[in-house]
């Protein structure tokens, strides 16, 4: 199966992300899965094009974007997103969309084509701090995952989704309080929700993995 | 104008829900608008056709809903509702479901149609702290959002939506750091809610009143 | 019984201090008991000779000092001053004393005095969330409450403790997720605080109303 | 130089404690300064004994303790410790003593004569999250760091000091929104504070390192 990876660079003062770390530290395949890579900025503009070039390219099966949410805990595996661009501060372009629709043909909101159960699952099995989010906001991150989504339904038989990675520990020695998580507990997660996205990929037990997990 | 005004009685082993003591509270009319008030337990079967029957009898301009976001310190003004219910604990009847669409022929997520920028607005304006929230979680509470604004579509010409309040103080006497407000506050809060959505009601004006809020 | 009630100004950027608002709001008297009030800058320079002078004049039977601690939900009553001034913001003054002893003559820490758990009960019997808290800091709060008991040490029979108070909810509209309680709330119980403390002044039975709360 | 290292065993429900972990992970030797461990169980009785019964045998220049903070999403390097037991859950033996003098002939309080803010900064030079702490709570985990400081200036010339670690991944799973961090920062970081505090066992410049770190 060929997956397409997408990962965002630093935005809102910070330096680095770990979204597009994670891509630097992952393989070229991952358990016989060819891995495509995605860079994207952090910008309204101009991004769903790179995505809808980079699918019409390389006709990826699968789709997993990655974006920072600083200040969660743990990886959260985005359930859905919705049409909407509301920014409160500025992307890497300066700008600041309010309440303006992402797609005027889409549907209001797209769920996860991911096993987003299992995942979180199968992440805490391997001691992975992990759980569904009902939100991915409404800014750039939402953004990507809504394009994903709708990409995916164009194109045909693509299964999409959006995970949020913590802070890497190097972003919040300045922030009071908050919560991060190592690189390597990150590129490990990755490689988890990759797999765990393969297997369920087509599959009619899609419902059974999606239990009691919250 | 005609408002219906919903709350939910206690739920998740809480002995009081902060929702319908505002109700308690409210009068039968604000600013000259007709208040009709709906108690609705907390379950998942049934309360959707309490709501549809009030809404046939009562036929109101707009319907604003009210539940408890235990957790959250301010009052909060939902964006979205999404068609899932995937519920963490039980019900008041002992029902969890597990990802069920709430309406098969729904669409996936409806906005609200609240002014829901210009209610954050009016709120801080007289010093009650408030936002917008993007997630009315997959409990109780998004599925009468949910369905408060399907309803709202097949009945015409109704605004709605939904907003959280936090705990009560007496709620979090035993609970670690959880923050609370006031009745006095939600009650007030929940006033000017009502106010500002009558005045926004069919007004073209909507989308100016949506600035730069978050 | 004459009480010395302490308050200070406004600091690290807000306009208001919810202390000195709530030293407005009490009256010269609480159920028998004379209030004195200190309205006293956030200052480490020339406040403890301020309190000194005011203890001297006034001899009060208890010292309750009032200090704002952002982003706490409840009252939290303070078990424990330390002999250290270690600012991370500017006071009033400009001044950021760093690891500096606050009297070269006086013990490591001293305990409050204050019935601090009888005080917790009774809050919470009138609905009001409060919690003890083991640290009132290294700033100007600290500093104050180390000074009311060095001095209700040197002056003889007096009780003294220190109580910080959440924001205002007018503190909190631009500030993500802030809790806050209503002033009234606060009045409520300073003036609860104040009985509580007269009433246990100089028992024996201070002791029995020190039982299991956290 | 000659350091005792101590770490707790499990305790409150978890299965594991990080701050053992720590110490099985540790090597008997750093940088050449020998290391001495000493497992402790969680409870209040026997453990001061088993603490001084040890350092008289291994006669230490230095002692380290390690505690789990759970929730904190930081290493935090602890600043005083006080002269109470107060506990809100059950130690290891089923006590909870409340409001009890730790030390009839102690301090109220005692600083930790560890380098606190040189092992914050070094921390974060090598990118582990870390701040200084002004309370360590008043069970168990203050209990330790009490004695040690008390035990310490006994026994002459011995610097001490506690300081808390947050959970482990592991301990989060099924913890809504808790922060955690990797057993390889945590020891990595403990490495770091051995070195540190040996760098500055009797220097003049132990002030110099105090500098504005919170």
């Amino acid at each position: 199966m060929k997956i397409l990876i997408t990962g965002f660079d630093a935005f809102g003062g910070e330096k680095i992300n770990p979204a597009s770390l994670i891509l630097d530290k992952l393989g070229d395949e991952i358990d016989g899965h060819k891995l495509e890579k995605l860079f994207l900025p952090t910008k309204f503009v101009g991004t769903a094009d790179l995505l809808e070039k980079k699918i019409r390219g390389a006709r990826p099966d699968i789709i997993i974007s990655l974006g920072q949410a600083g200040g969660r805990p743990d990886i959260t595996v985005e359930r859905v997103a919705i049409n909407i661009a509301d920014a409160s501060i500025a992307d890497n372009d300066g700008k600041m969309p309010i309440d303006e629709k992402i797609r005027r043909d889409g549907e209001n909101a797209y769920f996860s084509t991911l096993p987003i159960k299992a995942i979180v699952e199968n992440l805490r099995e391997e001691k992975i701090p992990a759980s569904v989010s009902n939100s991915a906001g409404t800014f750039v991150c939402n953004f990507i995952m809504y394009n994903d989504l709708y990409l995916a339904e164009k194109y045909k038989n693509i299964s999409a989704g959006f995970i949020h990675v913590p802070y890497l520990p190097a972003q919040v020695l300045n922030k009071r309080a908050a919560a991060s998580m190592s690189l390597e507990n990150m590129v490990k997660a990755v490689e988890i929700i990759i797999k765990t996205s393969a297997e369920y990929k087509g599959s009619e037990d899609l419902k059974k993995a999606e239990g009691r997990i919250c």
